[in-house]
């Protein structure tokens, strides 16, 4: 019941990049659940983590790795979290890493894991090592649409964005795949997502690059307000387009990090239109405030209100809850007489009380709509935030009052 | 379908505090909506206001009646919440408080109004007006009772509280009612609590009286984590049982403080007992922390958080969700080797991973129950909190996504 999300697009493979994905029985009997993504020799890598402090084991043990060689594969599975589980997790983190190295002949700490789903229960470490074959003779630089169903948990559809640009005469590839769909609100990266290039950037660029493109999509997007245990986004440059990028500026890096930025904006913008139980996709604007922090900070506050999430699975013009969360954000000052909010282009609060021309009529066909904006005008400063999020419906409860049973 | 709460126990009178309650049919045809409280001169009334910065109407009024002069009557309607009216809500507001101040001949700075009900619509000032006759003929010391059903909104049964103490050889009595059941998240008091008593107290004494009952009360409480633009608590001392405390020490003054905050503990109690969809009844104890309000901040983010919320209510201990909820909190330090979380008596993690004993079987037992406590032990200091909260149910959605069609 995802909203208005479109098929999966065409997924432009990325010359050095090859996936394989494969039924591994992890936790559901018949569902892909195993996937290997290798990069080839030379591949620059650079990742984001959750910044949960009960961080996986998996992101533990991939962030130490990234930090002491370049990855040649990633190994993701789905179905259990690794999450919680002390220094067994640790364990059998580094037992997976070293089981696919043995396959590709490459060092241990040149493989980084990812797992999602059930926080708590130890991996089937000995399931995930027997279906390493299976991803691997299923390896090729088309994988990319097996690879995005083989990350879901509570997805109801795989999420892929790809983009192939002219920049300085090289054709340049960037695509991604990730998943959501619940304990949503990345603060870093969402619950796993892998893009990868054939650019050649240099290390330092590379991340600076993820890091802003993670900044205004992964970290923009909330579904419940969970920060997830798994989070991670990685981004893979083989270099093999003969693109070359040595520094944060100029055109060429313009138009790579703008085509970045555009892949995860679709794929983070996907996670919220899948999220679970969403029937409405909503935009959150907060305009003229005095800074980022307090835009984001009114932002969340509304975008984590069950009253205010409620009231948009309902079709409910019910502004009074907005205002509530808006009056109700922690940010240092606020000048309720100058708060203005808009739904689309209705205004319906102007100076911190409804606006006259304002009518419950406006407000139903606004609320009818799957996509809506709402705007909050601080009127006071010059700082801005968006992010996106969606209702709280029936489906949202069952789904998570079920997920473990 | 509240959790566990008793029907409305015996209001004691307070001799001094009258009270009437008649159907004004301010919203709905056919209920009990309007409450007047009328306190005897000499009262001294003290009261704590939402923080939320969009506050009501009636809360600023309220506010500066109470700071201009000591008031002869509480006037209280349901229905509308006089909150994002403008101007126009002030006017409102004013104009009820001057045509009972009238009729009962006193200033109209003398009465001080509370509103509950939707946010951003008028109050329909006739009505109420009209309605004056009615609870004014109704008035009497007996109507406590009557008055804890006038308060109510989407609340399935009355609160009040009730208790009446030997103090230096004086009959005093404490006697309190309050309403919930959504957009619960005390900042200062919950959404219009009443508690009178026949003690006779200094002002100041009284303030702080009602300042740390209500923090360790009201402040202590959530629902769904939205804080009210109405919340008011008022506590009216008469001084009509000869009871006389000037200080904020001693015995006589430990003996009402006692009682007050007891009083307020069973009504906070008794909102989130009745909260808007509430199957489970639980309480968050986070110990040993380095302050205060890191262990708030660790007990609100578990108590938020939905996924948690719809876990309680599944009876599922997926406590991988309570540990992510813990390693999100906003905190500036925390040492997740040293958590350790606890369903009951039952230890589920401890040094931050699952506790060796721990099985699935124990934690579905203390699941099963309808009064849960979770306990978090951050093992880094010697600060404690503890607040009461409920679980995220299908019928938390329904009500909210019909409260107003």
């Amino acid at each position: 019941m995802a909203v208005n999300l479109p098929p999966l697009p065409a997924l432009h493979a990325v010359p050095g990049i090859r996936l394989g994905t494969t039924r591994a029985q992890i936790r559901k009997m018949d569902r892909r659940d195993l996937v290997v993504i290798e990069c080839s020799p030379g591949t620059k890598a650079v990742a984001v983590f959750t910044k949960n402090r009960f961080c996986a084991a998996p992101v533990s043990v991939a962030r130490e790795h990234l930090s002491q060689t370049e990855p040649r594969a990633l190994l993701v599975n789905t179905g259990f979290a690794n999450a919680g589980t002390g220094s067994g997790g640790m364990d059998d983190a580094r037992l997976t890493c070293a089981a696919l190295a043995a396959r590709m002949g490459c060092a241990p700490n040149q493989v980084l894991p990812f797992s999602t789903g059930v926080i708590g229960e130890r991996l089937p470490v000995d399931k995930l090592i027997a279906g390493l074959t299976g991803s691997l003779s299923a390896l090729s630089e088309s994988g990319w649409e097996e690879a995005a169903h083989g990350i879901m948990t509570t997805d109801t559809l795989p999420k892929g964005s790809s983009r192939r640009v002219q920049i300085e005469g090289k054709t340049v590839t960037v695509t991604g795949i990730a998943k959501g769909a619940g304990m949503i609100c990345p603060n870093m990266a969402t619950l796993l997502a892998f893009i990868g290039t054939d650019a050649a950037v240099e290390r330092d660029v590379l991340l600076q690059c993820l890091s802003a493109a993670a900044d205004e999509s992964f970290n923009r997007i909330s579904v419940d307000g969970d920060t997830s245990t798994n989070d991670s986004c990685v981004l893979l440059a083989t270099g093999k387009s003969g693109l070359e990028i040595h520094t944060a500026q100029g055109a060429a890096f313009d138009a790579f990090s703008g085509t970045v930025r555009e892949v995860l904006a679709e794929l983070a913008q996907a996670i919220v239109r899948d999220a679970e139980g969403a029937t409405k996709f909503i935009t959150i604007d907060v305009v003229q405030g005095a800074s980022q922090a307090d835009c984001l900070e009114v932002a969340y506050t509304i975008a984590h209100s069950p009253l205010v999430k409620t009231a948009f699975f309902a079709s409910d013009p019910n502004w009074g809850r907005i205002l509530a969360a808006v009056g109700r954000a922690r940010i240092s000052h606020l000048d309720v007489d100058r708060v203005s909010i808009y739904l689309d282009e209705v205004c319906i609060v102007r100076q911190g009380a409804r606006a006259p021309e304002y009518s419950e009529a406006k407000g139903l066909t606004i609320m009818a709509k799957s996509e809506i904006c709402v705007r909050i005008d601080l009127g006071g400063g010059t700082a801005n935030a968006r992010l996106w999020t969606c209702d709280l419906s029936h489906d949202y409860v069952t789904i998570n009052a079920e997920y473990r049973t």
